[in-house]
């Protein structure tokens, strides 16, 4: 679930974002933790080897090797291509937020424009938002990891009952081996037609602004199948990550201590823990994590859209509307500023 | 409530920017006295250690940290990941202001298409109008502090007479327990349909336009909603404030005076006080105070949109556009470039 | 008035945009001319003290603060933060320019959709753009100060033809201690429909269509109203002029020239004329001057934009298209192609 | 076709994108293995000749020269112009996914709006997509090798099923030099006013709606064309290019190992690899290769749209659509939360 | 014309984008001969005279003049604001070719919607999208010098068959002082009605959509005309040309030969020709010439935008779309997938 800290800064002031940084759910520790110990074992390895293990001529070796990795860990502007890659993936993650299928609009016209209290009213009415949430659930299901573990067959979908049996019979009877969300969406355009042709959708008007509703929908679900379909070039991908592992690795070597007494520039100090190079590291790698995160919004992260919950909202949502609610309102009364 | 400095500078001119450097609310150093202090306080008494307190080997340890400190702050690009992180949030901010709800337009349409100058004509205008005043109070209460604090249960929202009790109780009955903001919107389509049957709306078009302009504030709650609820992720945020601070723990000691007799570069002069440090703490903790002010728009910082001062606005101009005003118009005259 | 200069850079050639150097209007020289005159002789004075009022041992002292100082003018990325600042302002100064109110679409509807060759057609037609041009007043005169000097009050707007003495009457009836400017928009929206009801407009369809129309002039003056309300926080305009005054304070000391004799490096040369830095303050200065000018486009500078010319010239446009040009066209002829 | 990686960085866990440098097809090796290879080849004859080839004197003058490649190396700001180039580069790749055709929303409207479940009914339904499809063809044969490979003549167009003969021979009879992809979605207009006039399009409304789709669709094929006809111009890939290669040339001396003997900074390793080196290499070369990549998406890169796979979709889809699923949907069923 | 390489760079490939450095036309060479001729001509003369003209003791001071030049031609951040100034000079190009007009939509939409095979309905139909041609060409001419220079006076636009005389009297007859693009326009919605008044055009919802679409071709031109009158401001582009030529100022000097036995830093090589400093001002002087080819599309450019091409592929198409393909459509047949 995507983790809120919104009402935690609402105001700016004396340790505002600082306070966020003792979070663990959804933070850059959680993330970040195997990396660090991994960077700080290798480093610690190797300057024990550097202090104990190595002859005098070896480590003469060593401290060059370190110089060349410090001189050539500034070589690669690491936080010039993260900031444009990070830009580009989280444009991505909220076009799929703004993409995902919210029923509400279409529930409410549907609620009071396809008419009939009778018992055949009803059920055009909860089959048309039926196929809206089945064609949710067939997408969702195709891009987002926890809604597939939910959904893992069709007849799964059958049961949690958002398709009958005879759906899905003429649903797998439709001959194509593309991807079939929209057959739903075809039904209900038909079942719009057929409740035009009863006189329950009074005017062709109102028939269009469903079908237009419906569109939008298709719409939505049409993208969240392209952000899938379509990533981030792998290329780009790859080589973000080689700029910041090869920082990774050069820090590894380049930021060892050395022996003072060797006169080194930038090594006077022997520090034991490389405080600033861990803050380093922090940073760049939690920059990448950034997009680590956001690059597959569907998947099991902390911070990752929550389908399962956005479809059990949905279908609650979408029959409420269209038939608990249908055609009610409460009394009307005159307000308290009536005159 | 949003400081507007617009007609300050409504000419660039001498002093035209510097001139804003002179306002307290909403500025800077009332954001940032606080963490200056803080930092005064820390770099005065680290410096009247090195100073008074230290053994002269204790002076070349101390040294040789401050070199280390001062050689690593400029190792993490602070600017650049303020500069992409202020973008997004800057980007958010005005959004937010985007989806404000305004009922100009619906009013405007409700008075001059929902007809009837009888007292059920004016009690269904009024009521349409109410219905999205009302949802835009149950949005607005989840998200912004300063509304909640005024509403702070729905009891005070029936009070404020922005809903009748027979209403709340309705409301009440909706079962579910997601956001109910959007009851109010489907009462509303429920009772346009009312109005149409009993011809007040005369032709299916104003019907679906009247909708269409509901729908179009169902979407700009639906965003508030969102942007309360998906946030920034929260290891961004974590990565930006880490850049921060570390620049500012490594300030404090790296920006010491050292004895200049010691002949370390840079330290060729003792100015008592580190003007330029100073300046770019605010430069940098400013930039970031930018992201906190705007971060979360709706809470109580100077610059916050007011929630409170929106909800009585649009419910004084909408009851006044679609009652009051209702088909009045000022007598015609020709004007007088008439020939 | 805006200074359009597309019709000298048509063709990229040698000395395109160097020619643009030597205009004066809007020009970089006119905006900065006071900043480098108190930049150089604040320089100078410097300068003569050094080399003429100064002890040796003063001169030490003066050298190391230059030194110190000019060390720290590189210590803020100014290029950067102004980098996104301008883009932020350029965006808003755009935006702002999309949403200058136009009647030519809502007077070409009423042109050709609202009836009657009479006196009384005649009136509701030029009623209904004067409302619209009236609105785009009220609005104007609220955002941009060289409108407010025209019409410093109501009674000029009624003198200058928007309004007659009855329309500011209700005007000013309307209670409401908000502004009002949408009040003449709601009157068109109900002589739009006095006009449906007489038959005027022959069709449901084309009154949705004029409502829509106005619609979207009355978001661009909701708009315009709300660029004018939000402005940039003013954190960030403060940030980013404190970045910039402080370099400039730091270049007056830091590229001082300093005794070359003294063997300080890049220091060998003195020119007496610090022609680099002043070019670099030209850059710098000269680049928060572009936000200057585009931060309130409504305001007295050359290139902001001018208010009273649309407003004269939509009335004129307005009125030709729904009176002179009621329904008239040309005869109609045979082509030159037609065979 | 397009790599989807998605699945794979569901997660963002520990060695979630360094995964993905395990990858081959569309990744950053396959792109770039044979300019590594030919800078690796020059770096290494270019090592042999001063090793082993050059006498004293010319050593000397070779670290001369390599010293100042080295210095100059760091003068052009690849990083930068790569940066803004490639964020133009990825909005136009993606805008061009944008607008690829998908004929879903069209196919629906017709299988719900075009009546007649007679031959004739049948007939204009199929051909109504038919000439949607056909369109799709003309503009991807013109701007993708791939498609024109499939399509290289028109008869090629006639036998695949998209065009009858008399349609050519029609097509062919239009008299015009220019891109005539128009015409099918005109013959589209033409056939649904007929349809409209038997009375198979029931009201002008839906008419309308279908005019609208396929004016979006003319819209998309429109953009394609204007995509592939408006490149990026020329000067800015250039100035790119030259950047790169630059870099790429000064690399191949500046790096070059240095007899350690000379004492030259920097200089003090002999690492036989210029591992940092290659590194720093695949990191800007692969940054460019990311924009070459995606700079024409409809070409034969492993990562380029598919359009034969579109044209098929489209065809299979939209006959599903009209004809197999007109006006059926399944038999109406109570759903599991009737009451 | 705009140069098309599209299919040159087709697949990411050994020398894909270098190959485009072998081109000519439109390229970063033909911008720049001249002023990379100018600089290399100065260079040499400086070199010159440093080399046989100066004492040895005038050469020492040539010598501090260059290092100091040296040293402050990095202080200008030339890429920068490069960088943030060609992204937007570049989205302004591509919104000006987004509003080029095209009226194939309308067209079409006339085509299948204004009926009657008679002379008249064909004069009706040819006159209205005629009218839309002539509004194109009245902008075009204002904003193109290439248009302009076709079409002199409205008597060339006469002459050239988008007007009749009677036309160009009644045009002239509009007493405005304004531009008067949109008089056509008001033309078309006029006879538009006349047409819907004859029953040509059958029904109110297609006449609305008609005006729908010569609002959007409306709107186009108002915003040609926008992006011609109002120009980024030319504080912005002086900035950015005072930051190129100063660098290109500081490098005439700053990197001229220094006698190497002098051992200033490096300075130790005499290449007699400065390669990466040409390689570094083809780079810097051609980012910015894309700037300047780019600021205005309708100019004289090897990559402008073709208005006299536009205006006659417009022309054609809509006559086409008109008259010729007027209700025609290829006999229906039932397609190969019949069964």
């Amino acid at each position: 679930m995507t983790i809120s800290y919104s009402l935690k800064v609402s105001e700016a002031r004396l340790g505002g974002f600082p306070k966020l940084l003792l979070r663990w759910k959804a933070s850059i520790y959680k993330l970040l933790y195997k990396e660090m110990a991994i960077f700080v074992s290798l480093y610690s390895a190797l300057s024990g080897v550097y202090r104990f293990a190595l002859t005098e001529e070896q480590k003469r070796t060593f401290e060059k090797i370190t110089l060349y990795c410090h001189q050539y860990s500034d070589l690669i502007p690491v936080s010039f291509v993260l900031g444009f890659y990070v830009s580009i993936i989280y444009t991505r993650w909220w076009n799929q937020y703004m993409n995902l299928p919210w029923p509400d609009r279409v529930s409410a016209l549907i609620g009071c424009a396809v008419h009939g209290r009778d018992e055949r009213g009803r059920l055009i009415r909860r089959t048309m938002v039926r196929y809206l949430n089945l064609s949710s659930v067939l997408i969702l299901r195709s891009v987002s990891t926890v809604v597939y573990k939910r959904f893992p067959t069709m007849n799964h979908v059958v049961d949690a009952g958002f398709m009958s049996v005879a759906e899905l019979k003429e649903y797998e009877n439709v001959d194509s081996h593309h991807s079939k969300f929209w057959v739903p969406l075809n039904w209900f355009c038909n079942l719009a037609t057929v409740a035009r042709q009863e006189g329950r959708i009074r005017d062709d008007f109102t028939f269009q602004a469903l079908i237009e509703e419906e569109n939008k929908m298709r719409h939505c679900l049409g993208m969240l199948y392209s952000y899938d379909w379509i990533s981030v070039p792998l290329v780009y991908t790859q080589v973000v990550t080689v700029a910041v592992y090869t920082f990774f690795l050069s820090c590894l070597m380049g930021r060892q201590y050395l022996d003072p007494s060797q006169g080194y520039e930038s090594h006077e100090v022997d520090l034991y823990i490389p405080a600033f190079t861990i803050l380093q590291m922090f940073f760049y790698m939690g920059w990448l994590k950034v997009a680590e995160q956001l690059i597959n919004p569907f998947g099991q992260d902390d911070d990752d859209f929550e389908g399962n919950w956005c479809i059990d909202r949905n279908l609650q949502i979408s029959y409420l509307a269209v038939d608990d609610m249908y055609l009610c309102h409460p009394p009307l009364e005159k307000d308290i500023y009536w005159n």
